[in-house]
């Protein structure tokens, strides 16, 4: 039987199990969260706005629905939060930015509304850099979430509050948004899973936007098995989205296996395995050994080339920047003082990019679709380390433009391929790693597969941090 | 038995049925197209390219290949045209541009290899305006395509000659493309069929772009049971276009079907029946009638509003004429001299676009997106007259931004939406007009089968111009 004072450590699979076979009471286990979010949450700040209150009520319906022999599936009673950018009908949505500090939704986001409808029980609205933009800065005028690995660090951007918070057990899981590797960065910082579905997979109806042709929604959970079912709640086709995709939704976590013999991984070394200065050593060490934990469970993995994947740095400057700019140009002139120092000097270099620059950028951006196209027709995923760098000071210089080191992530932005971070080590000084895969559009479940496969085998996913 | 001095109007499926059971033979017929050719040309102008050697080859080959007993289907054999925008392997390609007189690509676009398996023979290459932009301008270089219904007349752009083309029988049907409305506003004004699919359906693979996030490729033909014949011949995936899609591509002539019973009809009169002097009457009450004739039929047809259509002008302008500009840049400063004056003027103002003007813009074609798929979810189709005119003089003055009547075709190429236009009767001084008939994503057959239900009620496509 589960402590009482570990249930904050279940994973989603493992709690909806048990609220399942009514061994767990999503009230008490509700309650516990609270408690430690009340404990820890001064120290790593990750609450924007804690719903007590509703929470409880919350648990409190699903418990009664679930005992009059009405379960929902694997997310109903289960706490969890989002990133506080998703619109929530009648509670506070502000997006990192003193301009929405009183921005109160009308209604739910879309995919709000569908975990809901799942039955989960939603704790709160999870801190973020304005807009969902670079790094954290101080001048935002909201608290930086530490690292639960280690204080001093931060967890990135732009989903640092939704890392931070799955992986000190603050809650099961969040749903946040990725426009350049804003939900696996964070999450490789803290250990946890990171999961970016593919462009259009899950509705963007509601979601405060950064870029729009860049922007996804996706899980982040403790294991993969969660970020399959969160996924599975939140997808498929809305009307509301005209980005969303009609391509049916299958059951992630019921095709989940631990089975990746035969699996072609292309490995394009020549982008993300770099010798430069400003990329660090370990987490590519990390990586090389986790390519060779994957040969060992079964998979071909080959060196490849896509050239394509030089341009993608800058293309996805100028399309972030730019789109960004051209949603908050006014709000830029009327009210600059609204914004933080750093956003306002990359979006006032946007102003500078002209039409060409944009529309040059999304041919780049085009061209990288083709050049993953063509090496997808050859292996079923490619998989490099998440990020160029572990964890960052919380207080690090932040910024787009003048962060240099190349992305991992963006790609599949530009590209809009579901790419996945798992845990996969530590460097020496305890801060964690992770490894990204990535597969073909709308083929979540190889990606999730795999990613599976080496979770289980590695069990990195299950060290906790020192809290 | 068919007169050989009317071979030129059989129908693609009538000629093809009688080539597969052998009763006409494929080199008779191209042998009697190209002598129409011969005789019409001049005073048509709608061969830039003409493969007379080529094509008899090409027909001798697959009356060979039939006589063997190998059959490959409804276009083998069948005497087709190119715009001169598709690249062919070895043949010249203009795209209407002197800066491409002597452009010889070294392989085929997509739809070009593709017609070939299909066992099409390729008569030659056909007169569009420069770069497939805007109206026929003079000062391009090349002649400018008569309309075959009045010769003082054109037949608009950018597909002009194609159109003129399959309605004066110099080839039985071709692939056109259009940004903004360049394959059904010439059909409409030739009386012929034009189809531009959902966007992603057809590969644009080896296509000169003018702007590529609007620019689909789509057949122009006499009937629509050969528009469906054709489409279904270039349709599907192709991993060298990154914006085709994996939907599948139903065998689009096999279910065509007179039967409209229950379909439900949109008709968003505030924007496509405008009271406006620079929209004619004529096409406006033609397409009143044609509405009748369906409700006639058996379908419901019902008032709508669809708001964002009103931003659909500005949007596309700024899109087609930016991304227009982004493509021609370098080449407008270096060789001004190789654009004819009025696309040198439309792409000087879109060089004063701002970044933000484009992205604003994609952002009010999302909008409208979502204004269709809102649309869609009542109606199966939206219909509306193709074209604010019927076809301009010849020698009207082109241009886009210049052109400020409202563009009924335009929100298509916004939307990717599939839209056909059929013949629906004449003006009083004998100009053909037309109805656009459009639907969901996709959804080609349904808007193929409500095509070919008031076509073959009507049997507008019967007439054939005086010549």
């Amino acid at each position: 039987m589960t402590m009482r004072s570990e249930l904050h450590y279940l994973t989603i699979g493992q709690a909806g199990r048990l609220i399942k076979e009514r061994k767990l009471s999503p009230v008490e286990l509700t309650r516990v969260m609270l408690e430690r979010v009340e404990k820890m949450g001064g120290t790593l700040q990750t609450y924007i706005t804690l719903l007590r209150d509703e929470a409880m009520a919350q648990a409190k319906a699903a418990e009664a629905e679930i005992r009059r022999g009405n379960y929902r599936g694997p997310l109903h009673g289960i706490p969890i939060a989002l990133k506080d950018n998703y619109d929530t009908k009648d509670v506070r949505t502000t997006a990192g930015s003193q301009l929405l500090r009183d921005h109160v939704p009308m209604e739910d986001s879309a995919v709000a509304a569908r975990l809901k409808a799942a039955g989960a029980v939603l704790l709160g609205k999870l801190t973020l850099t304005e807009f969902a933009c670079g790094g954290p800065d101080q001048t935002c005028g909201y608290p930086i979430p530490r690292n639960p690995w280690n204080l001093e660090h931060g967890a990135g951007g732009s989903s640092n509050g939704s890392a931070v918070a799955v992986s000190a057990g603050l809650c099961m899981g969040t749903m946040a948004t990725c426009t350049r590797g804003s939900i696996r960065a964070p999450a490789m910082f803290c250990n946890v899973v990171g999961f970016k579905p593919t462009y259009g997979r899950v509705s963007r109806h509601g979601v405060i936007p950064l870029s729009w042709t860049l922007d996804h929604c996706g899980p982040i959970t403790a294991t993969v098995e969660d970020a399959a079912i969160m996924l599975r709640a939140v997808a498929g086709w809305d009307p509301a989205d005209p980005t969303s995709s009609h391509a049916p939704a299958p059951d992630y976590a019921g095709e989940l296996r631990t089975d990746i013999k035969g699996l072609k991984i292309g490995v394009p070394r020549h982008f993300f395995f770099p010798a430069r200065p400003d990329v660090q050593r370990e987490p590519l060490a990390i990586a090389e050994a986790a390519l060779r934990k994957l040969e060992e469970l079964g998979a071909h993995v080959e060196e490849t080339r896509i050239p394509e994947l030089e341009y993608s740095d800058a293309a996805a400057l100028v399309i972030l920047l730019g789109e960004g700019y051209a949603y908050h140009q006014w709000n830029l002139k009327a009210k600059p003082e609204g914004y933080g120092v750093v956003n306002r000097a990359e979006f006032r270099l946007a102003s500078l990019f002209t039409m060409s620059d944009y529309v040059q950028a999304q041919r780049a951006r085009n061209a990288l679709k083709r050049g993953y196209a063509k090496a997808l027709q050859r292996y079923d995923l490619i998989v490099s380390p998440t990020f160029a760098i572990v964890a960052p000071r919380y207080d690090a210089p932040p910024g787009m433009a003048t962060t240099k080191m190349p992305s991992f992530t963006g790609p599949y932005n530009l590209a809009g391929l579901p790419a996945i971070s798992v845990p996969a080590g530590f460097t020496a000084k305890g801060l964690p790693s992770g490894i990204q895969l990535a597969g073909r559009p709308f083929d979540e479940t190889t990606v999730l597969r795999a990613a599976y496969t080496y979770e289980q085998a590695t069990e990195w996913h299950k060290r906790r941090p020192p809290l």
